[in-house]
């Protein structure tokens, strides 16, 4: 069974972000991952409209419901499980996590617990005093020449894993198609080889020469049933021209 | 043994972006996840500092190297494998792939061949006529209330699973071998065409709709570079006999 984040339990926490067009960013990104909360800590007044033209209007709701704080320990208060970001790997700040192993955990503490995802300012990132409130610290692996990911980029990712692993991650492929049964596809394959044969492509002295490369790359593309009936189709229309030529 | 992606192998391209604070982002987002490698088709002329302030100095290098070109057949032409995105799980469009599966793929084909990464404008997406280019399509997980994803973010979730499959995954396939390029792909189409519209195959009012269909499965199996020359091989033969009966 895959268990589902309860996302009306998580919140974004935004300590002292610098950028209005950022949060209105990070709405989006939000929004799009089904989370609908976000608490801005030690600052506020940025421009609505900046935030509004980022964030879109689809998610101005986002923006409208932000909660503000001036102290980090009021604004964290009320949750059960806070987890924090760095892209440093500093000393003693462990022990660090990948965003999908934190998802994991988050999708199951979230079923009966408030969870904060606690992200620093733009520049600096969180400092010590920060991290030493957090339960669990999120490193997003990333290029060593370059490790500093845009706010809400790093926003994202950790939404979009634990949106994926809500959804147990393969929600979103298509169910496989009905596909070819065995005697389709050797109907078929006479089909060709007889055409092929009959248009003098085929070396009567190997005539399965050809015919195993063609088998090759139509067995990698599992045809379905309706393609093999387009496939004979041309075949037969092939076969018909090549007796019936009008000249 | 982990595969690691060939992160030289792979390009993001854009079609028809309209930000230049996109473009800046997407280059912060692709170097931050080891791909330095962006091309633009079907405009230019972005205002450079709006996409350096986003994009930071620490990506200006990324900047310098985009390539544009007018026409994303010229573009693309050099590509082995086509990752095309998009939101909208449209009719006729599939098979869609998650950016987890996908990026399992994309460390392996990248291995021995050039891979572009194609996002469409941000308002529209990828219309039917580029994502027929694709081998594979990738739709992002996102929550049934708002699906559009900021461009930025949906490059970076790509580029993120790609570093991610690149840092964790395990090597139990074997490597893909030398795909055909996209330019022998679409000269072998326009053959497969010529010789549809020959025999009658084709409707001539919508010559497309067959095509699709064969594109479709084609697209499936990765045609290697050797087995676009067996089929175009086929059709020079029919189409010399659809021209040169004996009777």
């Amino acid at each position: 069974m895959v268990l589902k984040a309860k996302t009306k339990n998580i919140s974004i926490v935004l300590y002292k972000p610098k950028y209005a067009g950022n949060i209105g960013s990070i709405a989006r990104a939000a929004k799009n991952m089904g989370i609908g909360s976000i608490i801005i800590v030690g600052c506020s007044g940025f421009d609505r409209e900046e935030m509004q033209q980022r964030s879109t209007h689809l998610a101005a709701d986002v923006l409208d419901k932000i909660q503000y704080f001036e102290r980090i320990n009021e604004a964290l208060g009320g949750f059960n499980y806070i987890v924090g970001t760095t892209a440093r790997l500093g000393k003693a700040r462990g022990p660090f996590i990948s965003p999908r192993a934190a998802a994991g955990d988050i999708v199951n503490i979230s079923q009966k617990n408030k969870i904060a995802l606690l992200f620093g300012p733009e520049d600096t990132g969180l400092a010590n005093e920060e991290l030493r409130l957090c339960h669990a610290v999120v490193t997003i692996p990333a290029s060593r020449e370059f490790t500093s990911l845009n706010l809400s980029h790093a926003v994202m990712i950790l939404c979009y894993e634990i949106f994926t692993a809500s959804s147990g991650a393969t929600i979103t492929e298509e169910v496989t198609p009905k596909l070819a049964r065995s005697q389709e596809l050797e109907g078929m394959y006479g089909q060709i080889k007889t055409l092929l044969a009959d248009i003098g492509f085929l070396n009567p002295e190997n005539p399965d020469y050809w015919m195993m490369h063609l088998r090759r790359f139509f067995s990698r593309s599992s045809l379905l049933s309706r393609e093999v009936g387009i496939i004979r189709g041309i075949c037969r229309q092939l076969t018909w021209n090549a007796h019936h030529k009008k000249t």
